[in-house]
């Protein structure tokens, strides 16, 4: 069965936060204190008030809520799929506000790397009460049991994330393999909007956006690769899709003269690079165009390569 | 020779607006009058104060200035892809407030649909001044003569704006015939960040996100579409590539019962619909498991199917 039972459940409470100086919201009376009468206001519910209203709020408390609007959004209870920036750029180029919201909603997440997740939580907002937080590194391999253990606490009804190193989870990124398990268990999964530098890269290439294939790395080898792009090439002129691959970034220019050297003359290349960043870079040219370009040093620079007829 | 004369052109006049309820910034002095001192202020500068620092700005005037500071980033005289919403959405959840400040910078749109691209800037900044704007529309077929002629405005050193009707313009959606000219012009070209329902389908699939291909709709005849399911299903197993593919709303159904009835039991399926709105529904689950499945009425809500093994 699809597993919509979460999102049934009823709203429990609402928080708006208290200092004005971080919200324009009105705060109508402390119901958190009232709501709270009789047992002590945990710790962790300072500085949030309750209230039952569906007025937009832009805080919730994490333990307490089950769902909040946001306008006109609910946070439901969810495995959070949070892009983070492609490079050294400003959070607010290149994700919504939205995502900030529930982001402060969240104190459990599946990270690729703790303390480049924690510094993106601090550059989300500089009180994110990281600890405050659990972290549960996601690692080299997948291990089922143990993904599905991280998953213990959405299970118990607390909304998680997913963070990796840059741009969206799960894409030419770790974190499906914790998707697929959420999926498995009929948990919901709510990706969130950000930076891909895939359809970026597909967007500003003016290759065929109708048909594109993202193919990860090539094979290192070189006759394995040279194979592959003959391969990726015929497939661009057959079917008319756009291939895209990457390479790290101290290999691009060798990849570059590689495929100079390997591709027909009439294909057409992109190259994407530092997609939002200062060192932005996407032109499109003819394989016998690039070899007259002096291409800048992409060295330090993350690439996508894309072909097409 | 790559196109980065534009970029390297000196910065001229930046702007700041005039009205305090719509910027933070602080105005340091009208130089903007003082520049124009000697000659009238052209009427469409009014509102908007100049000045040669290189702080922060919000807003800047379109005729007037090539580039100005974000905080961290230049605005370029460049063709802008500008994603929209994926349907009743509001603005804030699923694009960048950057985006905005953008747009505001731009006066002339090269459009799917100009109504739709109207109703966007409105919501975008209830004051953008859509009567002082040049909208193109990009029309069924692409005309390279045509399209070339609109980017004049680009060469003469004016922003522009691409907008489709949902989502990313050039994937999956026209755009990319006006980006080929530009990138063949050596115009700039610079895609912004927002919802792409293809790599966040991808996202929340769980399927493999390290190669997978769109491949736009599929053959209408019942025959052909079985073929070309068949050697999408092969391609995925053989390839381990996550294959998705599009309908018709209200040919959903139909297509559901085709995957059902087509497909090998253990290929695993996604259907991703309604990405971003409050219809969403991610699930993914296999083929012999979908077959005890109540799919919801998705017959007004644009899906993405993808598959793998």
């Amino acid at each position: 069965m699809p597993p919509d039972i979460l999102i049934a459940q009823p709203r429990r409470c609402f928080y708006y936060p208290m200092d004005p100086k971080r919200s324009s919201l009105q705060v109508e009376g402390n119901r958190h204190q009232q709501r709270h009468k009789g047992h002590p206001l945990p710790q962790e519910h300072r500085g949030y008030q309750h209230t039952d209203s569906t007025k937009p709020v832009q805080r919730l408390h994490p333990e307490c809520s089950t769902t909040f609007r946001h306008k006109d959004t609910i946070m439901e209870i969810a495995l959070y799929l949070i892009p983070v920036t492609l490079g050294p750029t400003e959070i607010g180029q290149v994700l919504p506000a939205y995502n900030h919201d529930i982001i402060m909603g969240i104190r459990h997440f599946i990270v690729e790397n703790i303390r480049s997740a924690r510094r993106f939580l601090r550059q989300v907002d500089r009180e994110f009460p990281i600890d405050d937080s659990q972290f549960y590194e996601m690692g080299k391999h997948a291990d089922e049991r143990l993904f599905s253990q991280y998953l213990q606490a959405l299970r118990d009804g607390k909304p998680m994330g997913v963070i990796s190193e840059a741009g969206c989870p799960a894409v030419a990124d770790p974190g499906a393999d914790i998707v697929a398990i959420a999926q498995r268990q009929n948990l919901r999964v709510i990706p969130l909007v950000g930076p891909s530098s895939m359809i970026m890269a597909v967007m500003g290439s003016g290759l065929n956006g109708q048909s594109f294939a993202f193919n990860g790395y090539l094979p290192v080898d070189p006759q394995d690769r040279a194979k592959k792009l003959k391969a990726l090439e015929t497939r661009a002129w057959n079917e008319h899709q756009t291939q895209l691959f990457i390479e790290t970034p101290y290999r691009n220019l060798k990849m570059f003269q590689t495929l100079l050297s390997t591709l027909r003359p009439q294909t057409r290349m992109c190259i994407a690079a530092g997609i939002t960043t200062t060192e932005e870079y996407i032109h499109t040219h003819t394989i016998v165009e690039w070899k007259k370009i002096q291409l800048p040093d992409l060295s330090k620079v993350p690439a996508i390569f894309l072909i097409n007829k």
